[in-house]
């Protein structure tokens, strides 16, 4: 931590600054600069409530942190990519890995045709929500159980890991079930006590950034479902809320080298949310496996006009279809430099 | 619903459209410009479904609603401001009401302090969280049940109401045991499974705008909550997420107009988490009494440098103090635009 | 200065940042903590040039500023706050200063019919203006010189002073023959040819915030007008661009106190620009009196929906007088409070 | 555009607003809704003139325009990419063009050094500032003649073309001396009296999307360029300025996608600007390719170190070297898809 003095502090306000800093266990490095002290913080301690006591001390500017306040999901923890293998299929490997599937589980029909078509094409787990988050209380909820009976159904049929939304932390024992990843959606990102439940149900999950998280709010977060027990955790990218309106969010595709430089769980970029229209998720997905994410998490609809949620920006089956072949050559030059990270790290 | 077709749709892909429309029960009303043809929806509907089917179809390249997406909170659907009693107190009437005290309740001695001051100053009602919401899993988590016997403590010695956070739908009954007025943060706006359990909770609500929801979003949650059954519902600003750093966030002083236009539930400032530091506060608490807010909620404790979060933007009690006094004469022409505004209702 | 180095910069890195240093001419001072090294830079040099070069050194995580980057502009450098004298009228002191009257100067009729009405209401200073910035080409770009005129025409029978804006380092001398107060527009905010010019061009100037300017880029525009000559500077909170689409920016109400702790210069608020309708601009404005803005500048037209351009936030001249009529019970409250300011200095 | 009504407008104020449209020369379509009445309009008129005053009519709610308000820069005015052949060198074509150099143009010595080193790996533009935006009016400003004319020396050393930033109409006849292309930096984006000279400069421009700027206003500043008689204008994304600030700004990679969609400019993306941290430069370079730019401009500096602005960001020689040759395979597939494009075109 690093304390500035107002630039007229007085001395007494100094020496009350480093007798507190000294109370929470820390040693104190004063710097007398031109117009004002500087403090230096050094030692192991609770720095958010030293940092928060400080700041609210007379006398104080400012106080800044200098050490990342996430630890067990840092690079500096654990050097390696993080990989996972769930399953039978691992994630954050030598393998770019695509989810997709509908919006939400709307019937029987929809998730099988679905599921085959992205299965077909070389998708390796189905998306779909059985529980939906939805702005409005008067819009299609999702079909709750029966939904995840057929996404298992889905499952049965084509070999594909299921990943699924879970809202409350009522319902992750019963999610658990039948996901084998589930997820936590943007609007849940800082919901606490669902992270405390995740971090204790056994399975993966997938953690959505939220609208307006930082990057930093996102390792938090990720930490939160560490430190209750759950090491297997996938950030994903999809998109941040911005002044600009041409497109429903906007993809902040630097976030992923960026966790690729702070931390060593995998990242999956989520283009259909991030964009919002269909017709510009096959460029956002090129970019993102160019990027270096370790895999797509797309919305794919057999008939998104009819769709119950998000229609406009899912994909049809064969423009998936079209999508996976053209992004062929680029996971090939993703794993050619996926080998070469390895080999060097060897 | 305005329905506008791309520049080229063919006729093929309008009539489609137009057959879509009428699926739903609406009626058609095309108009062809210079350039393309837009189609007037009109009827009465599943808007949502409709509009996102629309947005999916071929040759369509934009839905936009008209009317509101929010029915009960909606100034159409009550005139009058909503006032609300609550164990005695009326919220929304031609009292401005001051909620205040520490951002956690830490111990017994601090919460009473704390209470009797503010209750002392003019607050009416006691703030301090027993579940808090943070960021790290290492910090301070709240005092739990704990907590909440002693706000109930600091209650029954005040007569202060009480109003706390909840933060899961498991807690929400055990909250209500306690509290007066339950609070839904800023980063559970959008937990869906939380409003619906307090739509179901029989106490007033105090809903938090999350950090990057547009007012839209914010009357949409708490269109959930009445809904749900639950119609005392207090709005409230507290800064929204923005590139300006020199305030923990910025706060939106005109949501406050704009939600008197487009809603009849009261409106509450939170002006220390609006701006994140305390010496600002007092100029902000004017602002929000000159705006036509119904009431404050701010963060007191007695020891701002000691609080185990939120030090930084606590007012010290006799801070407190000085802010009530330099209130009031704002407050006296705020009650008498209140008369006004009721003398021409009648 | 503080330099953080990265948990594991090597010691020949250190080294080489602390010579770097050294070279720029500062002091250093090296702590070691847990993770890593932390560099404290003591003295007085090129603080941008050392920390671009710093930041871009082999081993440093980041350098951050710690004293403010602004001089002439701050607080430290001048403790009273600047009162500025400008053909008679007084800015700054105690009297609380309104500015009024159309976007653009549209004919001779509109603009003497708005000065003579606003100057009746109470405004002492009348807007207008006569070089229009426009989103669009083909929009009505101003009346250029024939508006310049048509202003002067104005103020020689109402005794108004004149604001109006200039576009280009071009134009200065031209429009400075015109106008009392010489207005950047927040597009300009960072046009640092016409910041040169109009640091030159012996006319108070009023320096609107760019959209998406912060605090201190705002106080670092004023900064280049001092330090090229000119110090009758006047800043304007205008709102910001944000995600919230309910208004047309957001009114970054902070700004006016964290304006006041951070710099002496005077602080006007512009509530038509900031929220961009009609109806919500009397509240805004009797919020910046509330919260400490030393002056207004509203949009006035004698009949917005034949305004070329900003009908919609333009107030009639009936709204106008009502408004001015509202405000000025705050207006007594805020003198009021002016003294106890001027008298607690002295 | 498409006129909403107040749900309970009344019948005269309707009446007048279809009046006012018609007083436009413009048709009227009148949708009685359910809640409110809807107003279609169609014609050919001075669309903004007429929104603005609609929008500002007693009884209206909202004016929306649905044709796009730029023309000649469209997809709807030039269905084909706009190639460009600049001194013999083809942008919007077949090949991906980098352009790279430092930031500024600081020494005989650091320009010459570093156009040899971009050329020999590949680069076909130069880039270098002689005269810099600075946010400081205390920072260094450029070299102004001096380094235009060390960028033509280095121009005629490597045969690289020149592309420089201008940043005042004052200056244009003197930039386009030494410049091919000439740089509108993102503070000057609506800098309208600059966009106008350069208008009328008979030299390519390049044209950066401002840091708030949405990507319609990015494309109606193209369209001033356009309408002043310039039809070579490049469009650049170079991020934009959100909350996040792990990176310096947040690249808008769908921003490439979105104004290929609605526009035939060639766009060129600064991943430098975007993220403001050289480790992050190669990563958002292979995503620009993929993602379907049509080149890149680069920082470049001999040695960032000592670089006396925008160190942070600059790649060595070394680095830019190992990065042009990762690129390649991504450019090949670039080039490919190129072909296609072309080949379905005819």
């Amino acid at each position: 931590m690093i304390i500035s003095m107002r630039p007229h502090a007085t001395k007494a306000e100094i020496d009350y600054v480093c007798e507190r800093i000294r109370d929470f266990g820390y040693k104190v490095h004063s710097i007398e600069g031109e117009e004002r002290v500087v403090i230096g913080v050094v030692g192991v301690g609770d720095v958010t409530a030293c940092l928060e006591s400080l700041e609210a001390t007379p006398g104080v500017e400012g106080a800044v942190r200098i050490s990342a306040p996430y630890k067990f999901v840092s690079k500096e923890f654990k050097k390696e990519h993080t990989q996972m293998r769930i399953n039978g299929l691992e994630i954050g490997g030598d393998e770019f890995i695509v989810m997709a599937g509908p919006c939400s589980v709307e019937s029987e029909k929809q998730i099988m045709e679905t599921a085959e078509a992205v299965a077909a094409a070389g998708a390796k787990i189905l998306r779909g929500g059985a529980y939906k988050p939805r702005t409005s209380p008067y819009d299609f909820q999702g079909m709750e159980l029966d939904g995840l009976k057929l996404l298992q159904k889905a499952k049965n049929a084509t070999g594909l890991l299921i990943i699924t939304e879970v809202m409350s932390d009522r319902d992750v024992d019963m999610v658990a079930d039948y996901a084998d990843i589930m997820q936590i959606g943007a609007r849940n990102m800082q919901n606490f006590a669902l992270l405390k439940s995740l971090g204790r149900c056994g399975r993966p999950v997938l953690l959505k950034r939220g609208l307006s998280a930082t990057i930093k709010e996102l390792l938090m977060s990720a930490e939160y479902l560490v430190a209750h027990g759950n090491s297997n955790v996938l950030l994903c990218e999809r998109g941040i809320r911005t002044f600009e309106t041409a497109t429903r969010n906007t993809c902040d595709i630097s976030a992923v080298p960026v966790l690729n430089e702070l931390s060593h769980l995998p990242v999956i970029l989520d283009p259909s949310h991030a964009v919002g229209k269909r017709s510009l998720v096959p460029a956002i997905s090129r970019a993102a496996v160019a990027v270096g994410a370790d895999g797509l998490i797309v919305e794919v609809h057999p008939c998104p006009e009819k769709a119950v949620s998000d229609g406009a920006q899912s994909l049809t089956v064969p423009q998936f279809r079209a999508m996976m072949l053209e992004l062929k050559p680029y996971i090939n030059l993703w794993k050619e430099s996926r080998h070469k990270e390895v080999a060097a790290a060897v």
